[in-house]
């Protein structure tokens, strides 16, 4: 081997990564498309739209969800038999991958990036890791008083490094410290209702929400405010006496917190609930087309787009804010799953998991600017999420 | 020279930016030093904190302000002297350079990402460039009724690729529609008040406010109402009567709106103003070390910080904000000129002019993780920006 062979052998091998030649690229634009019956993601470009990559290995993505590494090059996927896995975006590879529970569904990342943390069904448990190594770090079961395990549900990362978690079976809430990952600390506020289903921080990381299966209302924790505990807000929210039939029980990471307003699905019924996001008091309640499942505002917040439960899910609407009313209906494919923004809201990307396909939609003249085949997605995740809190 | 020697040269060439093979790397987690008096900058990686490049030929940089590409991968550079730059942090060079003006002092970039706006001083107006390559689109000068230029102030960023800015000489708010950016559509709302000095956007884009030279108050449009015209808040807001010598007249983008507060500097005087940010109504005063120039909350609104005009600028305070009182002061460096949070609030960096370094402190323990070099560093921006509005 002559010295110029060995030269242009040392620099091929260091430009690759996973693959030929990886494009340098920003990663502020990219985004991820769960393929849930493939057990699969396609990494994707946001402007102009387009598909970079196929990642297979996943594991069990029905319920998958994802987080962002701080400089939005990786992504953290949760998958539902408790895989957790590591993908480079810009090299569209499988980087790292544990089997770290029977059954999970979801996880988030610490404040300063540095530690994935993973919500268990089975065991149940939270458990943290190294987002570099994805190295065990610490492992917390979730047992109530009586030292009963607990599914643990609506895990959400909060300012300085803290998560806040529900446990199901339990009715708890705890606040997770993390300042020494390998030693959390743990603040537990017992009592706060009948089986907390999910969770949601706001965008500020103050507030952590959690819904209520067992019983009507929701729990509010005001992390500036901690020794107040735990208090409950829109008593009213939920199954109520009647029980009506629930074709999905919606999210809460399906709620918006935009501007003055709080947006969320009504239970069993095809309205969007609106409250004021300081008191909680009820502003409206918007008639739509069916059960909402999805009530995302736009990021500028004019606007807030709906999607339903089946048999309505061939449609979005659009609320107009100022005046609480739809004013736009649309039919972008069958079996509409999940929608994501741009980062400033000029589209919004919509799943069509029956018609294999996303569909790219203008926000500004609800055009479709283009569609892009993919195997029944679900989620669609942007790289903006890299810098929020509460995702 | 040996084999291995060889082999870890060419390595560590390759690792190199700027240089024939740039490291592949996520750009969600980069920033950019403005070096003003050696018109250079330098690209910084956030965590762990480091320096990666150092572009130069910039042009003036005295109050230089910059955006960055949708991608997070570019920044496009306004310099006082008029020039306006892309600046690739991927590789660390200059892709493009045009001369725009003959003094500038800000941009704004679309919510789409394919249009930069310059705003300028001498000719006045501004105009619009394809963000690929620098073409120019349009060029709308600013005139006022009377055919007069004006120098503009304040360009900021709306959704729906519309912008708005305040005119200095004419007393105007214009909002700029750029659906056709090179036709763009012009609407003046005339006599808002004297000597808009500045403008700032709500992070959700709907609130333009222009802060006043000319007399006290603000002058705020709420886009979702455009028809309502401009209308005065705070406006008890300015230098009053008495005219008190004012230091350093603080830039609209050294206010804060979080959570429930808007939090600004007093002009002339040592406290830090906290308003209500639905009705505008005065909340609190907080007495602090100088006069304040940026009041910047973290990201989580749970503390603000405060940095100050000469003779007090080697200070910087930090208010909690639920009993809105100063509870630390630190002595970083001389001549502290910006902060900037990381987008979650782990770190704040601050810039030390005078002592040559940029200071990173642990928001949590107020412990200083590091100090880089830098020459003469004002501004730090990092890439979260890409993603937010009213940049």
């Amino acid at each position: 081997m002559t010295l110029r062979t060995l030269l242009s052998a040392v620099l091929a091998a260091t430009a690759l990564a996973g693959c030929a030649t990886p494009t340098l690229r920003g990663s502020g634009d990219l985004g991820v498309v769960i393929e849930r019956a493939a057990g699969s993601l396609q990494v994707v470009q946001q402007q102009p739209p387009a598909s970079l990559a196929r990642v297979r290995g996943l594991g069990d993505l029905s319920h998958a969800s994802l987080v962002y590494s701080r400089d939005a090059r990786y992504v953290y996927v949760f998958a539902r038999d408790g895989g957790l896995s590591k993908v480079d975006l810009l090299t569209g590879t499988l980087q790292a991958r544990v089997l770290q529970a029977g059954n999970s569904i979801g996880g988030a990342i610490s404040s300063d990036g540095r530690i994935v943390a993973a919500q268990n069904y089975s065991p149940g448990g939270v458990k943290l890791f190294d987002a570099d190594t994805l190295t065990l770090l610490a492992d917390i079961p979730a047992q109530d008083a009586a030292g009963q395990s607990s599914r643990v549900v609506g895990l959400a990362d909060l300012p300085g490094n803290r998560f806040a978690f529900a446990l199901f079976d339990a009715g708890e809430i705890w606040l997770l410290d993390a300042a020494n990952p390998c030693q959390p600390a743990i603040t537990r506020y017992r009592g706060i209702g009948r089986q907390p289903y999910d969770g949601l921080a706001s965008s500020d990381g103050r507030y952590y929400i959690a819904g209520l299966f067992g019983e009507d209302g929701l729990a509010l924790l005001d992390t500036w405010h901690l020794d107040a505990g735990v208090r409950r807000i829109l008593p009213a929210y939920g199954q109520g006496e009647t029980r009506l039939p629930v074709y999905k029980m919606p999210h809460l990471r399906g709620w918006s917190l935009a501007g003055d307003y709080a947006f969320f699905p009504a239970i069993g019924q095809s309205q969007v609930l609106v409250a004021d996001s300081r008191s909680w008091q009820s502003v409206a309640k918007v008639p739509v087309y069916g059960q909402p499942v999805f009530v995302m505002a736009e990021p500028g917040g004019r606007r807030v787009w709906v999607n339903f439960a089946f048999p309505h899910n061939d449609t979005v609407q659009v609320i107009d804010v100022p005046s609480m009313q739809v004013v736009h209906t649309l039919k972008p494919g069958r079996s509409i799953l999940h929608m994501e923004f741009t980062a400033r809201g000029d589209a919004v990307w919509l799943s069509s998991r029956d018609d294999d396909k996303v569909v790219v939609i203008d926000t500004r003249t609800l055009a479709v600017r283009t569609e892009l085949p993919a195997a029944n997605p679900s989620g669609i995740f942007f790289s903006w999420r890299a810098g929020r809190m509460g995702m």
